[in-house]
């Protein structure tokens, strides 16, 4: 992982093998980092998605081991217990160019992954809800 | 609807119900927003997408009613007639991780949609293109 | 190709037959902009998507010719040789609400294509990186 600043703005090159919601939440600890949103393209080995349902409370899952562009790494962070919390959504593509999306349990970063990061001065966090079983951005 | 600001950054959580194109222009009457661009992520219960054509000038639909992950909420604030006119494409997926997109009419929520977004001092404009059959931007 | 600015973010409205990437090349060469990143929305009537493959080092292609809908025009700025070098992936969406996605190679505007671009003051660079076969940015 790489990273410099302009502005008030982190831009952060992912490399082959690195995780990226590992990657970014070690990141935001390094920088002091406890509220943002980032915005991300690239490619990558495989990637673990999550479809939530509110009926059963539960993240079904798909993991994709295999070639993907990254259409987009769409993020934000917040902190739950003095740590950062990343909450990241994906939209990645197979060689055939389909999509598929969901929720970021995890991905395996392949050629490069370029990552605008745009940090904010408040201090956001999360609380868990019990009825819609997540935690929730309280605000 | 519940929002926070930080830096210029209006962070906006809506919640179980909640419309997304309705709560956002509400959102951007009460804050007086008359300029801006949002990005977002979470999950819907039904999305409205359309699909449209410059040869029929019309808009195709497809009523996506199940729950669904946001993947990316994507959108621009301008003014048409002294009222917020908000543009909004999104792209959401199933349990199947499969992704589907359009332009958004309506979305309801279902767990959570967090959103960031980013107020322009300028007014922006829309006014109607009658080769195009749509309200452009005014620039 | 339209544009106006408002705090230090570039609004550009591309036009019918406008190109995606040569409008936005031009336009950063014209702005004198040397790195940043961008948001757009729209439509198109012609895609020019890519798949990297890190095995063969090569782009596989996929030309989608017929009324998409952009989803998401995700990209970024630097430089190589002195000259803007943009990095753009897509999403976009047929009359039945599909998404393809990847690496843009180029695009052909339809009815209308909004762009919210925030340039930084850094110059990023790029560099070829031999193992990676592409060239990342220099950070």
């Amino acid at each position: 992982m790489k990273s410099t600043k302009s502005d008030k703005t982190f831009i952060i090159r992912l490399e082959k093998e690195d995780k990226i919601i590992e990657s970014l939440t070690t990141f935001c600890k390094d920088n002091n980092i406890k509220a943002g949103y980032f915005t991300g393209l690239g490619a990558c080995e495989s990637a673990l998605l999550a479809h939530y349902s509110l009926e059963t409370k539960k993240y079904s899952e798909k993991n994709l081991k295999e070639p993907l562009e990254i259409i987009h790494l769409n993020g934000n962070i917040s902190e739950m217990n003095n740590e950062p919390y990343l909450h990241v959504h994906i939209a990645v593509s197979n060689d055939k160019m389909q999509v598929f999306g969901g929720h970021l349990k995890e991905a395996v970063i392949g050629p490069t992954c370029e990552i605008f990061l745009t940090p904010l001065e408040k201090t956001l966090n999360r609380k868990p809800d019990e009825e819609i079983g997540l935690n929730l951005l309280d605000i």
